[in-house]
């Protein structure tokens, strides 16, 4: 009894920092991005692709979230994204103190796009608000078709399921129609969208336009 | 202050009831082997492979967690293999309270070997001892070269990696001597193992002949 008791103490402060978070966010007018999804999924992969695009419109920042290395942040800052790096040592996601404490040192009315990218995981995450305005879960097809139905808490409490690595679905018997049925059977209201290789090109097309609709009914 | 000792006390509440399933497993002559890695790292797609073999040799029992659904035991029972599905309803991890309770309803005395595929996840089912002889790792090549370096606990507290999808090493621009090398940067000692699918065939010997070694070593 006294373990719940205390982490729903936990989740409680959390969630009121997240809520500090998400006022001084919309302060500034800074919409802000949850990525999360396994170790491997294509998360950094898929911010590699999209922020060439993105930085043309939106003045971006990257809080890259992971136990160990500055691997993520470092291939952040090559598509010319300034970017941080979070290092848990240990702790299987990132929390509203660590952002906290984190945008304590930016200045939040020279970004129009935070986004953050969590530690690879499909279960911890899911469960700490951050003060996030939207969330996208990444599945890559080499996970397997039926992952959405084994973990649906990650499928149940976001905006957008991405699926990608999709060129690699023939070469892992993977059919992504069937994942999609899978994933609509845990919640059928998800928007589900679909990136990978396409002729040797990784084509991010649904989630840059997915990503540009959100942000400008923000605004609008 | 108040949370970390909360921690402290629920690991140490966990490594008692892992010391007494150890016991319970040694007085019998059970042989524990708790698997772990991210979801589709292809833990259940291994022993698809592996228990066909060792089941000549061994009365083998599978415990299979998973936050939801029936699939994985299913799954292993095809292969004519007794096995439990726990589902652990939102956690990231078994502990070993509720491995306490699986095996209070087996008889142990006609187990050899014992095998809980744990939650895919590849950070909190690291910290929990179950009361197992001996722990697996498995990383798959679409997961990224770099994972070692990012969740180092996971290559420090297991006895073997396995690295899975070798065959997809080339698909996924992965080079699998790097990531070795990662490994072996985090852990020199860690024993390394590769399977893959090889002429359509899926290769597993290597994880075979290593767990027959270690059983042996034991009974020896």
């Amino acid at each position: 009894m006294a373990e719940i008791e205390m982490g729903q103490n936990l989740k409680s402060l959390n969630d009121a920092i997240a809520q500090a978070n998400r006022s001084g966010f919309q302060k500034h007018h800074v919409f802000v991005l949850d990525i999360m999804g396994s170790p491997g999924s294509g998360k950094t992969t898929l911010l590699e692709n999209i922020l060439p695009v993105l930085t043309k419109e939106l003045r971006i920042f990257v809080i890259e979230g992971d136990l160990a290395t500055q691997n993520d942040a470092e291939r952040i800052r090559k598509t010319g994204v300034k970017a941080a790096q979070i290092n848990t040592n240990g702790a299987c996601h990132l929390d509203a103190r660590m952002i906290q404490s984190e945008i304590e040192q930016l200045d939040l009315s020279a970004i129009d796009l935070l986004i953050i990218e969590n530690v690879g995981n499909l279960v911890c995450p899911i469960s700490y608000d951050l003060g996030e305005d939207l969330r996208l879960v990444i599945l890559s097809t080499p996970e397997g078709e039926d992952k959405p139905l084994k973990y649906p808490p990650a499928m149940l409490h976001t905006d957008a399921v991405v699926i990608t690595k999709t060129d690699l679905a023939p070469y892992v018997d993977v059919n992504i129609e069937t994942m999609k049925t899978y994933i609509h059977q845990i919640n059928p209201k998800v928007q589900i969208l679909e990136v990978g290789k396409c002729n040797g090109i990784y084509a991010a097309n649904a989630v840059i336009t997915y990503l540009e609709e959100k942000i400008a009914a923000r605004k609008g």
